[in-house]
């Protein structure tokens, strides 16, 4: 048997794609526009999969409310309307890309959640670009 | 090969989240205003997906056309425009939670499609909670 | 010079379309399936729209976070995961029909609302059907 | 008669939103979040409606190509991965507010438009907040 | 008082953009790859608004499974699957761009509707490019 | 550790569903409307998911930007407002089916990509049908 349950959330945030060990022109020829050092964002769409068991008491895999919760605990505070270069400490030595923030995301959420499911996250970083981490 | 083809459905529903067994006091306490007495409801949005070989005489993997009159009879029909816990007997003893109603369409789906064919099916209570089951 | 700002909202809720003092047979005829005497539901989705002038100090036409508030008090509290025609006192002598309750929400944000603001109100009863209300 | 044509097209950019002039308390107190100094980002999604009469000759209202293209050099390159506080010289002296980004955007693409048309912008800063303006 | 009501329909079609008077380097040039000689094609969607005064015995403006019948015999069962230049009458004479297709659409509604109505008809080509038309 | 990329694309094209090599009735009766011999078409979204390992040192599993020029040429610029039976020679003797589309884009894509990446296509015939393919 397989059940997964999803709960969408969102958060805006500004950011750049850059090493501090590259120069700005190999920044620049690596990361585009991407790259600018006054920073773009974005409105970051992100889907949350639980897997595991039904509860045959309740009917639920997991309470809703409570994985709506650890999402905005884990992610919506501390990422929303802020610069995940220079606020989210997650990404003082790692490049903000997509992949790298569903990665940081998957772990945040992780070791909060109970052993007995299995997690993804879907994160879209613009309607045409997204990125799926499973672990 | 791996080759699934989906086919997106709707209907309209009115339910609640309660056991008999249980107290208002308990069911509100589980179920919040999920297990409001006077019933709630929902638009739910239904991706069936069918997986299987292509059949290189047509092309198709499933002739869509059978597929959609599959998810009428066994789901619009008998869930549109209905009360979930009182008028379909799948729920009379089954909390129609996002859940059970997903494994409630497939098991419906599952005994009318051919054995050669998997079966999964992804229900939206709403644009920001939904869940898969493939069985 | 017109300009206008829009939130979304939404909420849950179960109805009937029906008059109590039509036969049963008469309410089924003029509203079908939507009479079912043990309700539906439906996923609503709202977009309020407020026309004005800016304000050059802020840049704002109207907090938004304003608009927010006044939404969830006059509508997604009163009315989500409620019983339209039983919980709501505004549909206890009208239909709650899309075009009716579209209205008694202008009403209610039109009361709330500065004289100095046009309001708008687009209701979603499916992705389908909406209507568009502004006074 | 009225017929109008709109094309979509979108951008992400970053800002904050504030006044000089004001103290940072002042700034947090009215902008809230959206004030913060180290900004955050948007993807914006751009509605532009060109209104007027059909040419009979061609069938068209306007030559999209042509209206995609004055969008690509008045809107999207000069907005699109930018800091717009910092890089887009329009909000030098101006709050990049939603209201304030749409008329902005009016305004240039008005200069552009030959007078036989109307015109109007909607302006999307997140799914949820919008707004609409005409001039 | 201004209430409106929206019904959204869909069909597939396929058409090419040119001229019978020019030469195939004058219809390539004014309208590029649309006069592709042998076709290409969309997936319109439809929204037909229809305005008026709510009846007060039933709440309806419209009874909106009359609305949904009138645009599934005027324009989905004469454009679905078709191509609109070989096909469809209207055409005949008449270059098929997003424009003339919604105005084809409003006549055809039109002529059909109580003159009590107004009406409306936005039609999306593609998800980037649409119209809308008011008589 | 499993990690997905994905980049939207979209197309239109005029197609129609048949064999040479049955008869008109046979088509029709296989194939219904699709098989109209004057064509009809679709507006194609088309979801392409690139997977394996990230990069350590730019943080991308693959350069966005790549996978969206390999998707303009393999997809778009052969595709795009084109008739598929007619003018795209994948077609010539396979019949355009949403499957069928979609392994002939996953077969393009595949012989491009690196042996590192596994590759999976979505592909949207309409809103409510489409399939997934994985090779």
């Amino acid at each position: 048997m397989s059940l997964t349950i999803y709960r969408k959330a969102h958060f805006n945030a500004a950011h750049r794609l850059y090493r501090e060990d590259w120069t700005d022109e190999k920044n620049l020829e690596i990361f585009g526009k991407c790259s600018n050092p006054h920073y773009h964002g974005h409105n970051y769409e992100l889907e949350v999969g639980v897997s595991g068991e039904i509860d045959p008491e309740t009917g639920y895999l997991i309470d809703i409310k409570e994985l709506k919760d650890l999402i905005l605990e884990e992610v919506e505070e501390p990422f929303d309307h802020k610069n995940l270069n220079i606020e989210v400490a997650d990404f003082k030595n790692l490049n903000p890309t997509v992949e790298n923030i569903a990665m940081v995301i998957w772990n945040r959420l992780r070791k909060r959640l109970d052993t007995r499911y299995d997690l993804s996250v879907k994160l879209f970083e613009t309607p045409r670009n997204f990125v799926l981490y499973t672990g």
